[in-house]
């Protein structure tokens, strides 16, 4: 190989990475991000953000330009590559990426996040953004009084469509069975929310509109009839699928998939920092990303220092 | 009284503060802001923020403006005024401030932030944000290849001290005894590392320079000799100061009087969580303060609909 030996590796490049980057960088560590498709994560992929204080309002591909820019400033090497493989050797990672590439640290930060589960129904692709959503507290805002429908009937699914009936007008719950997963309190809150109806027994065809959300086609499992209910806006809450397929097995994940560490993103393995959405946590946000970020930096520059690598 | 009940009382203007305003708003939750100086905190007195993703270089005065203008924006009530006291009636807490005023609210999010304690010498008040500093992960960078100075002994200067000495040329810690408080790790890494110097049993009694750090004037607390130390930044670590007085015991402190309480920022007074740098955690920055804010907004919306309040 001959080739240097990073201090901090930051596999992906969200708000959570980049926010190490900045961190790491500021404390002279020599430091890669590794990124396999844009800089931003999933921020590069929402159009509108309301919620990143300073910004009032900002598109996701500005706000992560922005955000590359200053990772740049502070010298971190940004590597275009899709992490496919981690080992640790004595005090040594080595990574490799879809191309063949590999990469030494002494330390590694895994801030790959998650992808939500999709529907696979015509018009959800195309109307990401326009309507169709996967976090409500990202863009629940922008519905203010307005019909929407909730898909799912698990715990996220019912909690954010409490959070939305502050805001919607009307929230539709469109559930695939007749009685719903979540936890028996948030049930009876959501039976007692006038603002929340049900549609039982019920699955989404289809996400109509041209520009934006106009309504969606559900078809009841049991009569096979279909019928159309006009919302403007669809939130899909059948799951998340957090990114460690490269990891196998190196350090432990919960039920759901998430890694395992608490607020000082410290994991069982040494050397080994989680941040932003990939670990288990209860809020996944931009802020609470570059908090994780700032923090991972910070307990790897710790770690080098404390074991004089 | 007569006047309406918030649902969320924040206590405090700062990053925490506003981005809880912030997230709270957008949950159309009836909030209002109490801040006794300006909207910003600490973040308001920096003259030059480098760390803050999507900003690259940005005035402290500037990035509080353009938050607070967000705040507002989301219908969040701003009062200035002191909170000096609060109790808990009920599921109602009353808070009064030093004008006499009082507020009720179903929540309230306690983040009031920290003061550093002051050296007391002259120059140090003049020259903050032109040398003087009392945050090293903040400041630290300005001073790449230069000398400065580190005023303290205990596990704070230390652990400051060795990441300034990845950045700075030398790095003198003053301390006015002869051996430190720090622990005895930390102490050993300090005294292995090149670019740490000590200077025992002293005081610094003034901080030189006009527009910016020149020196600092150290007397030997032993011999009363004094010297000039010339130096391009002087940071101080001599303790801190959790802005908790208007508390009186509602809630339990750590012994450093920081409020307890997790990630989640629950405390054990219900309806009452705590965010930012007030809170027990482990690194103190305005993007963990951001992190904090929304985390709280929304453990105050699911306390809020849990108890139908």
């Amino acid at each position: 190989m001959g080739k240097a030996i990073y201090d901090v590796a930051i596999i992906g490049g969200g708000p959570a990475g980049m926010s190490a980057a900045i961190y790491a960088g500021r404390a002279h560590l020599r430091t890669c991000m590794l990124e396999g498709m844009s800089a931003g994560g999933q921020m590069f992929n929402t159009s509108t953000i309301e919620n990143y204080p300073g910004f009032g309002i900002v598109d996701g591909p500005e706000l992560s330009d922005k955000i590359e820019a200053q990772v740049r400033q502070w010298g971190t090497e940004i590597i275009y590559g899709q992490v496919t493989g981690i080992h640790r050797d004595r005090e040594i990672f080595e990574l490799s990426d879809a191309g063949g590439n590999l990469y030494q640290s002494r330390t590694v930060i895994v801030a790959t996040g998650t992808k939500p589960r999709k529907l696979g129904v015509p018009g959800e692709e195309e109307l990401i953004g326009s309507g169709v959503s996967y976090c409500a507290t990202c863009d629940g805002a922008f519905f203010r009084d307005r019909d929407v429908a909730m898909i799912g009937g698990g715990d996220s699914a019912i909690e954010e469509s409490l959070y939305l009936a502050r805001i919607a007008r009307r929230v539709t719950v469109i559930h695939r069975r007749d009685t719903l997963r979540a936890a028996k309190d948030l049930q009876e809150r959501a039976f007692a929310e006038p603002r929340i109806e049900f549609l039982w027994d019920s699955s989404v065809e289809a996400i109509l509109g041209q520009t934006s959300v106009e309504g969606v086609r559900v078809r009841n499992n049991k009569t096979q009839a279909t019928s159309i209910l006009p919302v403007a806006g669809v939130f899909i809450y059948i799951g998340t699928i957090p990114n460690t397929e490269f990891l196998q097995g190196l350090v432990p994940l919960d039920e759901s998939g998430y890694i395992v560490a608490g607020e000082d993103t410290i994991t069982t393995v040494p050397g080994l920092f989680v941040a932003g959405d990939i670990r288990t946590k209860g809020l996944r946000q931009i802020v609470t990303a570059l908090a994780d970020g700032a923090v991972a930096a910070m307990a790897a520059e710790r770690y080098l220092g404390k074991w004089g690598l």
